[in-house]
């Protein structure tokens, strides 16, 4: 039995260097809590079998979605990306989120990019 | 295919009236995210098989743990109660949460109390 300490979600987002790069900070069942700066584009690419919570820390955080569909998330605010989606997400000035998904969860998807951060370098 | 409307957290908990009494405003794969008031103190229970998530949106939560230990949760901390560790949540002044649990999870554990709210009334 373990029992880690309670994390602070400003503090954690502070120690992220890289834009789009996540970085775990807990897990709660078979998902894991991540942080992430944003800035810029990511790519377009969707998680076939895995839905993608992202809630904004601060900043505002536009997706746009498959179907000329866009959400725009401001602080305390949070969206769920259903499994199979294709999303795009675009930080027009940097944004902090929490993101919650599946431990198996690929970055980009099936799509590898420049960005791409596999779930290694995100512990 | 469906797309939910993004959900503002503080708005979510405007909603809730009654402490103690989970609200679900959304899903990430099996996993409810819900909000709650909590005033007072629950009950000694646990989750055998599932951890539980709690990030304090506003107000100050205890939560005692077995073993003789406590977390105190701060707005914008969260911590996870592992799964199969007693724990008692206290709030000696209103707290407001984003709970983050399997959707099977039962308010109390196998504990039944006056308080216990079964997930057909969360939802």
């Amino acid at each position: 039995m373990e029992i880690l300490e309670p994390a602070r979600i400003a503090d954690e987002l502070e120690r992220v260097r890289d834009h789009w790069h996540p970085r775990v900070v807990g897990r709660v069942n078979d998902q894991y809590v991540k942080v992430a700066k944003l800035l810029g584009e990511l790519v377009w690419h969707d998680h076939a079998d895995e839905d993608e919570m992202f809630l904004v820390v601060y900043g505002r955080l536009r997706i746009q979605l498959e179907g000329d569909r866009e959400v725009v998330l401001e602080p305390g605010q949070f969206f769920v990306v259903p499994r199979g989606v294709q999303h795009n997400p675009i930080a027009d000035e940097e944004v902090g989120i929490v993101l919650i998904e599946t431990v198996t969860t690929a970055h980009t998807g099936s799509v590898q990019t420049e960005r791409t951060v596999p779930i290694d370098e995100q512990l």
